[in-house]
C-alpha cells in the first residue's frame, strides 16, 4: 500500500492528536497497529502478536515501538518523513516498558483499538494506579470526521463498487449457484479494488442470515438474492454496498416480496433524508425503525441501521439505539436497514452517506430499485 | 470449516478450561472469537467488533453472548451439542453486561487473547474491584500440550507444506521475478491447503529483512533465497516451513554464503538436539543462539528461535531469552535460526518440532541442506 497523503498530513494528525490528549487531560496515547496507525503514520505494519506502538506524549516527541524484524516496512510509510523516534526491539527486551517510558509519569493513558488483551493488561500493570481510557474515543472527533481528500477516496470506493453491482443482474441467472456468483464477483471486485474484503450472496432463506457469505444453494426464478459487496481500494480505504435482486427480475418476485422491498426502501429513505448536522446516530437509526415496525416488520430488522466507514470497514459512528452522538458534517457511514424472514428471504439496501452541511450525500449511486 | 472433533472432544475441553479456573481462584473465563474459541467449541464464527464472548465459570454452565447476526454460524460448529446456554444479543444491547452477568459476583475473571481494547476496558469497567488475568495464561497448558489427534493435524500441515517446498528450486530460475515465484508459491500453497497465511520469497539483500514478503526483484544466478511458506488446512491447523536456497544451485553461492549457511544448519541441529521434557524455552533460543554467535554472526540473528503453533500460526511456547518454561511432552513449536546481513542476503531454517518423551520428533521432513 503506498503512502497516500503527504507527510504534512499525518504531522497535522499526529500533532492533533497530542492536543485532544492534552485538552483531555491526558498523559497521552499508546496506538497499535491497523487503521488508527495508518491513519496517523500512514503504516500499514503488521508485527502480529509482536507490540508495534506508537506512543504519542500529550507534549514531546512521539515515539515509535517497532520489533526490529519490522523495522525495513517503515520505508513504505509517512514515518521517515515525520518528527517520530524510532525504538526498535527484539525478542526477549520489554516493548510494553518502552512504551510506557516514552509517557509522562502520571495521568490517565489512551489505548488504541487494535491492542489486544495481552497487551492491554501488561501495559496496565506497568501503569500502576493510573486508568486506562479508549484512544477510539479520545480520538473520536479526529477519526470520525473525514476531510475532503478522504471524503474523496471513499467516493472512489463507492464507484469501485458500484461498477460491479452494475453487473450483478447479468450473474443472477436460474441453475447457478451462490458460490459460482460469489467467485465472478470476487474476481469483479479485484478488477477495482486491492483486496475483496467479503462477498455475501443470500438466496432465498439464506438471505435471512444476515451474516451468511454464499453456498452451493441453486438459484431459482423468483428467489429474493441479498448481495453485500466490500474491498479495500489501493489507499486503504473501504468500499461497502449492499442490494437486493429478484431472480428473473423484479416480476418474477412474489407480492409479499415486493411489498416488503418497498417499505424496505422506504425505511433507508427515511434514515437518509433524516441526516443532519446534530442529528443523533440513535435518531437516524429510529427513522430507519420507525418504517419497518410501522409495517408490522419490526421483530424481522435484526441490526443496526448502519457503521463508519473508512481506513476499517466498520467504526464510529454506529447507527444504533443508545449512541446520542449528533452526526457532524465530513462523518461518512451506511444506511442499511435489513428485513429477515427465517426460512423465506432477506432483504438489504445499503449506501454510504456523507454527511453535508445540511444533509446527507451519497458516496454510491447505483440504482436502488429492486431489479 | 468442518468441525474437525466429536463434540465429547470439546464438552473435555470446556470442563478443562473450567476446572483450571477454578484450581487458580478465578471467577472464570470470558473468550473472545480466534483460535482460542475455535479449540474450545470448534466454532471460527467471527462477529468483527460486536462482542462474541464464551464465558466460562469455574463452576456452571458456559454461556455463549454472540450477536443476534452471527446466531446461523452457530450450526457450523460444536456448539449445538454442547451445553452451553446461548445468550443472544442485538444491536444497542449491553453484551459485556450479559457476559459479566454469567459469572459469579467476586473473583478475577480471565480474558481471552482476541479481545481488543475497547471490550477489555468494558468488560473491566464492569468488574470494579476485580482484577483481569489472560486467559492464554490460565489456559496455558490446556492450550501449548497438544493431544495426539492435534499432533496428527499438524503433521498433515507439515507434509501439505514438504510438498510445496519441493517444487520451490526448479521455480527459483535466474530473470523470474520474486512476485513470479511467489505467485505460484500461493496456487501451489492452495493445492494442499485451505487458505494461504503467507509467502515470503526473499532474494539478495530483500531476504535480509526477515518480514519482507516479495518483490519485483529480478533473481540471478548465485542469489539467497529465503522462501517462508504458511498455509492453514481445513481443519485450521496452520503450517510454517522456511529453507534457504541458491538460484542456480549451491556451487553458485559466494564461499561465505555456504559457510555461514552451515553455521546457521549446526544452530539449527543444535537447538532440535536440546530439546527435551524439561529443559526451559530460553535454553532452546540459547543453544541455536550460540552456535550463531560463536561463529561471529550473533548481532545477525535478530528474532527469536521459534514459536508455539496450533490452531494459530504464532502462539505460546516462544522460544527466546526471559521465557524460562520448561517444555513438555506435546507442545508443537518452530525452530527456526536464521542470519541477517543487511545489503547482502538473509537465510533462514525452519521446522516445526513436537517435544517427546525423550526428545523432538520433526513434524516436516522436506531436507534442510541447501539446495
Amino acid at each position: 500500500m503506498p503512502v497516500i497523503f503527504d507527510a504534512p498530513v499525518y504531522a497535522h494528525r499526529l500533532s492533533t492528536a497530542a492536543e485532544l490528549a492534552h485538552s483531555q487531560g491526558l498523559a497521552g496515547l499508546i496506538i497499535g497497529t491497523g487503521p488508527e496507525l495508518a491513519y496517523l503514520t500512514g503504516s500499514t505494519i503488521s508485527s502480529h502478536e509482536r507490540l508495534t506502538a506508537l506512543v504519542i506524549p500529550a507534549q514531546g516527541t512521539p515515539q515509535l515501538v517497532v520489533p526490529a524484524t519490522d523495522l525495513g516496512e517503515l520505508a513504505h510509510s509517512a514515518v521517515p518523513e515525520l518528527e517520530i523516534e524510532i525504538r526498535g526491539w527484539v525478542d526477549g527486551d520489554r516493548p510494553h516498558s518502552l512504551a510506557v517510558e516514552s509517557l509522562p509519569t502520571s495521568g490517565a493513558v489512551a489505548l488504541g483499538s487494535s491492542l489486544t488483551t495481552i497487551h492491554v493488561l501488561t501495559l496496565q500493570q506497568l501503569l500502576p494506579g493510573r486508568s486506562t481510557v479508549p484512544a477510539a474515543t479520545t480520538l473520536a472527533d479526529l477519526f470520525m470526521v473525514k476531510d475532503p481528500a478522504e471524503i474523496s477516496q471513499l467516493k472512489r470506493a463507492g464507484e469501485a463498487i458500484d461498477a460491479v453491482h452494475q453487473q450483478v443482474p447479468g450473474l443472477l441467472l436460474p441453475g447457478h449457484t451462490e458460490r459460482q456468483v460469489a467467485d465472478t464477483l470476487a474476481k469483479l471486485i479485484l478488477v477495482e479494488h486491492e483486496v475483496v474484503d467479503f462477498v455475501i450472496v443470500g438466496s432465498g432463506p439464506n438471505g435471512a442470515d444476515p451474516h451468511h457469505s454464499y453456498s452451493d444453494r441453486v438459484l431459482e426464478s423468483g428467489d429474493v438474492v441479498v448481495v453485500d459487496l466490500g474491498g479495500t481500494l489501493d489507499t486503504g480505504y473501504h468500499s461497502d454496498e449492499t442490494r437486493t435482486y429478484i431472480v428473473g427480475g423484479p416480476e418474477a418476485a412474489t407480492a409479499k416480496a415486493r411489498e416488503a422491498y418497498e417499505v424496505l426502501f422506504n425505511a433507508h429513505a427515511a434514515a437518509v433524508a433524516a441526516v443532519a448536522p446534530g442529528v443523533s446516530a440513535a435518531d437516524l437509526d429510529a427513522a430507519a425503525r420507525a418504517v419497518i415496525t410501522e409495517a408490522g416488520y419490526g421483530d424481522y430488522f435484526i441490526h443496526r441501521t448502519g457503521h463508519g466507514i473508512g481506513l476499517s470497514t466498520h467504526e464510529e459512528p454506529y447507527l444504533m439505539a443508545g449512541n446520542n452522538l449528533p452526526v457532524e458534517p465530513g462523518m461518512c457511514f451506511s444506511v442499511e436497514p435489513g428485513i429477515y424472514l427465517p426460512g423465506e428471504w432477506g432483504m438489504r439496501l445499503e449506501d454510504i452517506v456523507t454527511v453535508t452541511s445540511s444533509g446527507a450525500e451519497y458516496l454510491s449511486y447505483q440504482h436502488r430499485e429492486l431489479r
